[in-house]
């Protein structure tokens, strides 16, 4: 199999496995308990939070365990809209975000919140003027996501945090799930206050993700209850889960180092060779976009006849983000970007991680000659 | 080590781990992901929620998979009230619920929502009758769990669902997280709405759970996202802790048939030994107790106290529940059944799994009668 779907989610490291498996098995104590049992778990979680919290160059109580991506967004945004609605209602976003924002936004418009909305340019990339034209003493909150799930464009990050320097009140969330392990950001110096990141996207185990919370910055918990994490996530933690995603970011962040180079000429190639085939047109940037994604539409293929078509080659791709690849609705991130509803149809994406090969690239791009000189000579007979 | 604290957590199964290893390596795909990869999860995501569903005898589409008790009881409790909060926003529950459904009730008191806790009796048991006066027109939620954490006593779920009938629009919730495999309980006949159940308290992973809701009930959900589990769960479901859940959840039920005698007389063995110390008050009742707590305390020794000492022998015990472990408050299930302070503070509760032994029970009591012995001496001189 050639596993180009990274995006959607990724193959757990043999070490991450490992350790989810001795923790749960020699350490299952519950890290509130009194007792000696409870307390190596505890300390086992306390390392995992230390680990991680190096590992993203933050400080150990700034690190929040949550079940995932979708619920660190949503604590983000609904926890400060919560926390914040005396102050204000309105929230600034963008229109290249993951349902998990976008659907946030669309509960907390329900509940009285206003959204502004900000368009990407073509490239898929917003700009921090746009945003800061959007800002009224009403906001409370600009969410925006590091890179883009559906074509790789990376957001000017730093820029939108310095110019929100200006606008101390607004609370500015990032959504990292994409971007970290591939692309660097330094959240302190980018001026993030609340940065969202996923542990199956970097090799560690469903059900496991990070919210950092700048020091002193309170929520309101979507779960409350026992009072883990600080009162800012309540529910006895998964601490094997935990455990697990420390290794995985580790083991992620030294692959980064020694590997970037031969992702990144994995990627230039397939842009070389996709430029070449008549009828392609690749969506990502080539300027300002991650190593692993590439975006492209093949003219007159439907996208889900093309995923079939590879995967029947055990070729595994996808059509845009997994979560809405049953909708056939097209991406919304291409329609904001202005490209025709019809490319947006066919767009396909691959996602590479930091195990894909060059062979395997090769492959790949052999299959799709194959497959768009078949479709060619079906609509010429 | 002789581990009584299994209403903290509990030891997974070994089967339940291979489960979740073999998924994990083989079958990591993203169950929403459109290819060939990524529809093997989706199959065991649904096998499992059919086999859940057949252990708890419900429909496939009545199982909601979040992450954990916590997670389920907050969403049946806000997700009912942000749902129906123009219908009305009083709900009626009880004293002696888990800190995850006391903290969701003050969250929304909060956002104006009225809240009636009904006091148990000093069994620790609520009665229909009490329930039934404090509903209003404005009544949109009942939420009473099944079996305390803290002392074991038995809620008479199936007269409430029988009561509620005559309000058919006041939805009925189950925190069911200490009862399930252990105390029986018909969720259709009981008449229950939804109901709550966490994979760690019966040998699996941390970070799963259960939400049942009823055909044709909605929620407002607290996830909200790429849609999966029909809207009311975002966020990539953990398919390996879930057909790992749906394994321990077998295991477990087909335990209870065969083991209850066993964990019965363990129980009863406790009992008798109990009632023979001088000093030590049961608080668990004898009858409509659960199989698994006994709830008791030592006069003139402090809860903590006796926990260390037990645990330096290596039996593990709690203070009253994990969660609340350390805060060195008073039980509020013990004062809510009008439980002197004093003796609520030293109140411990030891809580067994099927795989606990009568040996480890004897070992038990002898450490016990060493304590108190120990302690009098202490006193006397
Ligand atoms: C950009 C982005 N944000 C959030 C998420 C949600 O993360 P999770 O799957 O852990 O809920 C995803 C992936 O699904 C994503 O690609
Ligand atoms: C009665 C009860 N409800 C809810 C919970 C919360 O479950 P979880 O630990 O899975 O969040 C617990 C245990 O902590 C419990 O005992």
């Amino acid at each position: 199999m050639i596993y180009f779907d990274n995006s959607a989610t990724t193959k757990p490291y043999k070490e991450v496995l490992e350790s989810f498996i001795k923790v749960s098995s020699e350490y299952f104590g519950n890290p509130s308990s009194l007792h000696g049992f409870g307390g190596k778990a505890e300390r086992l979680l306390m390392q995992a939070r230390e680990q991680i919290a190096h590992l993203l160059n933050v400080k150990h109580n700034e690190v929040y365990f949550t079940s995932g991506g979708t619920e660190s967004n949503n604590l983000a945004i609904k926890g400060t809209a919560l926390m914040h609605r005396k102050r204000g209602r309105h929230i600034i976003t963008t229109g290249l975000e993951h349902a998990s924002v976008k659907e946030a936004m669309d509960q907390l418009k329900e509940l009285g919140c206003s959204i502004s909305i900000i368009a990407p340019d073509k490239n898929g990339i917003v700009h921090a003027e746009d945003i800061e034209k959007e800002i009224t003493p009403e906001t409370i909150l600009v969410s925006v996501m590091h890179v883009n799930n559906e074509i790789g464009s990376i957001q000017p990050i730093k820029e939108i945090g310095e110019m929100l320097k200006k606008h101390s009140r607004v609370v500015f969330h990032v959504d990292n799930v994409q971007g970290i392990g591939k692309v660097p950001l330094d959240l302190y110096q980018a001026s993030v206050d609340l940065c969202t990141i996923s542990a199956h996207k970097f090799h560690g185990l469903k059900g496991n993700g990070v919210l950092f919370i700048r020091d002193g910055l309170r929520l309101s918990p979507l779960l409350s209850g026992g009072n883990q994490e600080w009162k800012m996530r309540s529910g006895t933690e998964n601490v094997a889960g935990i455990v697990a995603m420390a290794k995985a970011l580790r083991l992620t962040i030294n692959n980064m180092e020694r590997r970037l180079s031969q992702i990144l000429s994995i990627k230039r190639y397939i842009f070389e060779e996709m430029n070449k085939i008549e009828g392609i047109t690749v969506h990502t940037p080539e300027k300002n976009s991650a190593p692993h994604i590439v975006n492209f539409s093949i003219e007159g293929f439907k996208a889900e006849v093309f995923v079939h078509a590879l995967g029947e080659r055990g070729i595994y791709i996808s059509t845009t983000s997994a979560c809405s690849s049953k909708k056939a609705a097209a991406s919304s991130t291409l329609m904001a970007m202005g490209i025709p509803e019809k490319d947006a149809k066919s767009a396909v994406r691959i996602s590479l991680s930091y195990d894909n090969t060059m062979e395997e690239a090769e492959v790949f791009i052999e299959a799709v000659k194959e497959n768009v000189i078949r479709l060619r000579e079906v609509m010429k007979s």
